[in-house]
C-alpha cells in the first residue's frame, strides 16, 4: 500500500480529504489535536449547517463514518500535534506529539486542513461590550444556544423580545488588521435570524449590515427567505457602540440608508464575528515552513486555477486554512487536495 | 485501461476535471461543442482572470496543455455534442454528433461541465438600452475591449472620459425570474474598473451597486484597491433607466446612501450581467435526465458537503453548471468531480 498521506486536522476539510484518499485506495494518517473528530461544527457546537440547515452533528457524524469505515487504511491520532517535519515529499518524516509521547512517521505527502478561529470580539474592539454584557454574544455562542434549544437572554433566562445581529465584527476592518471579508457571516446571520424567529415566535429580529453578501443561491434561499417569510428586518447601518440602558442593550450607530443616527434598544445582540487564521494554521505554517499570504493564511501559489498547491512540493492545503471559506469551498478544495496528493504520489512513483 | 470517463465541456471546469482524471491514469473522452477548447475565457475573449489579472489566454493555454500532454489517454472531440445517453454507469452508452456524423461510445462515468451563459440584457429588460445605444456594453464586451487594448466608445472611437458599471443586471431580480446573485460580477467589475483606470489615465469611473459583494480576499485585493489606488467611485444606488442625451448617456436612478434621485451623464455604460444556466447545461440536463434545481441549474443532491453528486449514480457535475461560481469554485469542484468519478469506477470494479 506504500506510505501514508498525512492529513492535519479532522474538521470538514480534513475528513473530506481523508475520505477522498481512502476511497482511492491510498492510506491516510489523520492527526487531530482535539480528543474527538469533526472540527469546528462539533467542537463549537454548531446547531445546523448553512445553507441547508441540516443538523451539524448528524452531517459531521456521516463525514466521520465515511473515514472510519476504511478500517486499518486510516490511522487516526487524536490529541496529537505535528511538531516537526523533515525531508522532502515523497520522503517526509514527521514528528507527532500525542498522549503517549513523541513518535516519528514516514509519509509521502501532506494536506493541511487546520481551518480558522472565530474572531475574538473582546480582544481588540471593546466597543461592543462582549466581555462586559452577558447579553452580547457571538454567532458561535448563538449556534450553541440554538443547538441547546434554549433561546434565552444569558442575563436573566428570559426569551428576548428584540434582538439584532451586527455584521462584520472582526472583518473588513483595517484598524484591527483584518482587511478581508469573512465570506460566510452574512449567510450564517440570515440562517440564524430564521432560526431565532422560528424559536421565539413574536420576537423582532434585526440585522445591521454594510453590504449583505448573500452570494449565489443564498440570495433567495437565505436573505429573501429571512425577509419575506420570517419578517427579519435588514438595516444598512454602521453600529459604533453597544452600551447598557436599564436591563437592555442600547445599540448606537448610523442608519446609512436613512442617513441619520440611530439608537435602538435590544434584549440581545449577536456579533457576527469573522474568520481568522487558526492557531493550528499558524503553527503548521511554521512546522512545514510554508509562507503565509498577506492576510496571515497559508499561501497557495496557483492563483484562482489551483486552490490547494503550496510552495512546497507534495504539501497541500484545503479549506479555511487558505482563507475564509464556506462549506462548499471547503469540501471541494479538500477533494481537490486529495486528488492532487494522490497524483503527486503516483507521479513520484511512490505507489 | 478500461472504459473512459466522459467529460462534457472543455472550459475551466472540464479541462481541470480531465487533467485530474488523466493524472490519476484514467482515460478521458472530452466532448466540446465549439471548435476550440477553453470555454468562456477563450470564446468570449476575456482579457484577464479575476482576481489575479493573469492574461486569460495564457492561463487557459496552460490548462489545455495539461490535458493534451496526456496523448492517447485523452480522446478530444470538438464541434461535437452528446445527443443521447443510455444505460447506467459504469455501463453508459452515449451518442455523439460531430462533424463526421453520429457515433456511440461506451463510458464508465460522466462529468458535466457545461457552464453558464452571460445574461442577455436586451432580452427581457429594455430599460438600459443595450440594443439601442452603442455605448451601452456588458462585462463580456468590456473584457473583449480590454483584451484588444482599444478602450474607446463604440459610437465614435474616442476614449470615454466618464464611464460607469451598473451591477446586478439579470441577477437578484424576481421580475425577470433570476432570483440568484451571480456571485462574481462585483469582483469582475472591480477588476475591470482598475483596468479601465489604468488604460484611460484621467477618466472617471463609477460603480453603481446594491451590495458590493467582494467576499473573502476580494475585499481588499479588488474593492479597496479600486477605491484607494485607482480612485474608482463606488455609489450605492439603483439605476432605473439609461437614455440618450446629446452624444452621451443619461443614467437615472436613486443614490440610496444620499437618499436622493440621481442623474449623471456617462460616455460609456457597462452592464454587469449575471450568469444563467447555459444552453448546454439545459440540453445536457435533458440528455442525462437530470433534474434542474429551482433556479434552473443542474441539481446536486449532497447539500453543502458534496458539491458534485447528482441524482444519477456515476454522473457528476462541476463548475457553473450547478450555479454561479467563481474560478476557485470551478476548479475545486472540477477536481472533486474527477476524484469522485475515479472513486466510482474503482468501487464499481471497472478498473
Amino acid at each position: 500500500m506504500g506510505k501514508k498521506v498525512l492529513i492535519v486536522g479532522a474538521g470538514p476539510a480534513g475528513l473530506e480529504a481523508a475520505r477522498g484518499l481512502l476511497d482511492l485506495g491510498q492510506s491516510v494518517l489523520l492527526v487531530e489535536k482535539q480528543a474527538t473528530l469533526g472540527g469546528k461544527p462539533i467542537h463549537s457546537d454548531y446547531a445546523a449547517l448553512t445553507p441547508d440547515m441540516r443538523p451539524a452533528s448528524v452531517a459531521m457524524q456521516e463525514m466521520i463514518d465515511g473515514v472510519t469505515a476504511h478500517g486499518d487504511a486510516v490511522d487516526i491520532r487524536t490529541e496529537t500535534q505535528v511538531v516537526a517535519c523533515q525531508g522532502d515529499a515523497p520522503d517526509l518524516t514527521v514528528t507527532l506529539r500525542g498522549p503517549a509521547g513523541e513518535a516519528t512517521e514516514e509519509v509521502a505527502a501532506a494536506i493541511l486542513c487546520t481551518g480558522f478561529d472565530h474572531f475574538d470580539p473582546g480582544s481588540e474592539t471593546q466597543m461592543y461590550g462582549y466581555y462586559e454584557y452577558a447579553d452580547v454574544i457571538t454567532l458561535a455562542d448563538a449556534e450553541r444556544m440554538l443547538k441547546a434549544g434554549q433561546v434565552v437572554r444569558p442575563s436573566n433566562g428570559e426569551p428576548p423580545r428584540q434582538l439584532c445581529f451586527i455584521q462584520c465584527v472582526g472583518s473588513r476592518d483595517r484598524q484591527i488588521g483584518n482587511q478581508w471579508c469573512s465570506k460566510v457571516c452574512c449567510g450564517i446571520a440570515c440562517k440564524q435570524s430564521i432560526e431565532f424567529r422560528q424559536a421565539l415566535g413574536d420576537a423582532r429580529v434585526f440585522i445591521f449590515y454594510i453590504d449583505l453578501r448573500a452570494y449565489g443561491f443564498w440570495e433567495d434561499e437565505l436573505y429573501w427567505r429571512a425577509q419575506e417569510q420570517h419578517n427579519v428586518n435588514f438595516v444598512r447601518g454602521i453600529v459604533t457602540e453597544v452600551t447598557k440602558r436599564g436591563d437592555q442593550l442600547l445599540v448606537k450607530g448610523e442608519d446609512t440608508t436613512m442617513g441619520r443616527p440611530m439608537e435602538v434598544l435590544m434584549d440581545m445582540v449577536i456579533l457576527s464575528v469573522g474568520m481568522e487564521p487558526s492557531a493550528g494554521t499558524i503553527e503548521m505554517s511554521k512546522v512545514f515552513e510554508l509562507p503565509r499570504e498577506s492576510h496571515g493564511f497559508i499561501e497557495t501559489i496557483g492563483g484562482p486555477l489551483n486552490t490547494v498547491v503550496t510552495s512546497r512540493k507534495g504539501i497541500f492545503v484545503a479549506g479555511a486554512a487558505t482563507g475564509p471559506a464556506d462549506l462548499e469551498d471547503t469540501v471541494s478544495s479538500a477533494s481537490a487536495a486529495a486528488l492532487k496528493a494522490a497524483t503527486f504520489i503516483r507521479m513520484a512513483g511512490g505507489r
